[in-house]
């Protein structure tokens, strides 16, 4: 049996790929109501509409009916709920599940990857599976990439089995802190692209700041323990391009709201849902400082968001450095 | 004095920059009646439109006005007609001129890169400009970011220093065979993403294949004598996305009609522009076998263009490789 922890998009999404591959799934929902709402429709109609939830589909808010049995738990709640979910779920797991977690941040409190948090609260052996996945597209077969990543290869070569189909391809890797950055921050760099949009700049612009942004990235994935060409891969690059391209991605959104004039707080409020890449800029910042990488245009996104002024200075910023060579 | 050979937009937005940091600057057009309606309007209606260029801006057909005493000169023209140019510039280049080469392609009945062509034909020291840049964007000073390449570092240095402006950043690098191998196959890229958008997929598909598709530029440019963190940079990635994303690039767009179920010959004729990507595919093709190298997508649009039927043979190659790791 598969847990799925979240009733989101992402969760879904997924859960339809594993119950059409002959596994049994039960979702987890955090609240009754949404879980009725489900029930109801057979939809989620505000996380992903017009996509129909088989009746095979199981819906529980139980953790322990969720979690009792279950041979794979895959974690798609929001990075906040990340810790106290992983509490929840140590009450039930059998030490021989695999853990796979969807989600994508940096813990606020502690500044960890979300792997290094799950890893803390449970024992058990850990995949993150990323890479460029509207969750929309993979629910309508749209032709998708993505990547699973372990510590442990064959835990990798498992969790591409479980998900691999014809338009889901799944490549495999064992660099999980490659993999965590490069998710993570991608949402920085779409707050800073939806800014760029906001001010009405140009595509020059933004290709400029997306590979600049991946180059910081990168530079901060590899002081950790990172490898290069996992930036230059679906989970860096190819997630980078979809978050900043797509009108749908929140963090962009919110960042354009912002480069129009609006403060953060009614800028967020305006996105009505979670802009994770506020929180990964704070997070991102300590790990820059912590591990004294340069990152001008996340230093640039910080310090806008600090004195919640931000007019065209990720721009400035990014142009004025001194003439210099490029990949220095 | 400067010399730029081509009254195109790219061409034409280069030279707004070089009058801006006052230098004389000449353009040489390629026919009378080209030249004569720039004259007119003081505009390249149908390559820059409104875009006014400045009456210090001089325009001649004679190649001999234009070289002679020119201690930097640009060539700007299409790839189909740099040997011929080349040819002609010999007559009246002094030794001490530097070439720059804006131009992207792989010669047609050689697979040369642009700048070995230039090189074959004239002694002259060499650099290549390139990176994400809309001319149109350059022309309204929208913030851009470019890369001067030379095999020598103080060349490459001194190009930096003649175009940079306050929203014209210009890095430099040396990886002459990196920066052009990316720059022209992006075009057949930017083809495949338009045949995919033509067919109908979603964003995670174009991200796939945009990131798969750098992986295997990056690996034949490798093979050739390229660093990889060139393509990482602004002349791979950034340019990609640029071109990738762009509604007005005409290579993507040749690709989306040929999706829709256009034949090759009439998506050519219905964009009505050269399509750099379709040469360039055959180029990259032979070099491919030449240097021995997986690039499965690469294949895919040779095959399409061989056979006039692309159908969803790009995803399909893609996607149903063997199961495998990423970045093998």
């Amino acid at each position: 049996m598969i847990s799925i922890l979240g009733a989101g998009s992402w969760g879904l999404a997924l859960s339809l790929i594993l119950l059409e591959k002959g596994n049994e799934v039960t979702v987890w929902c955090h609240d009754e109501k949404e879980k009725e709402e489900i029930l109801l429709y057979r939809e989620n109609k505000r996380c992903l509409p017009n996509i129909k939830l088989p009746l095979e589909l199981k819906f529980t808010t139980s953790m322990e009916q969720a979690i009792k049995g279950a041979e794979i738990v895959i974690f798609a709640v929001p990075s906040m709920a990340i810790r106290a979910v992983a509490k929840q779920v140590k009450n039930f797991i059998s030490k021989e599940a695999i853990i796979i977690n969807v989600s994508k941040g940096i813990e606020k409190e502690t500044n960890y990857l979300l792997s290094e948090v799950i890893n803390e609260e449970l024992p058990n052996r850990l995949a993150v599976l990323s890479g460029p996945s509207h969750a929309e597209e993979v629910a309508r077969q749209i032709p998708t990439t993505v990547v699973a990543t372990s510590l442990s290869i064959q835990v990798a070569k498992e969790i591409q089995e479980l998900f691999m189909t014809n338009y889901f391809r799944v490549y495999t890797s064992t660099d999980l802190i490659g993999v965590e950055i490069g998710g993570a921050l991608k949402n920085v760099i779409a707050l800073a692209i939806g800014v760029i949009d906001g001010v009405g700049y140009g595509d020059n612009t933004k290709a400029a700041v997306m590979t600049r942004g991946m180059a910081e990235i990168c530079r901060l994935g590899i002081a950790m323990g990172g490898k290069a060409e996992t930036f230059a891969g679906l989970t860096g690059m190819g997630d980078l391009i979809v978050t900043c391209t797509s009108k749908h991605s929140r963090n962009r959104r919110c960042g354009e709201l912002i480069g129009q004039g609006y403060s953060i707080k009614d800028a967020i409020k305006k996105v009505n849902m979670v802009v994770e890449g506020i929180t990964t800029a704070y997070g991102a910042y300590a790990l820059m400082k912590k591990y004294n990488v340069e990152m001008p245009i996340l230093e640039a996104i910080y310090d806008g968001l600090e004195n919640d002024n931000f007019s065209s200075d990720v721009i400035e910023k990014l142009m004025n450095r001194e003439k210099k060579m490029e990949n220095v």
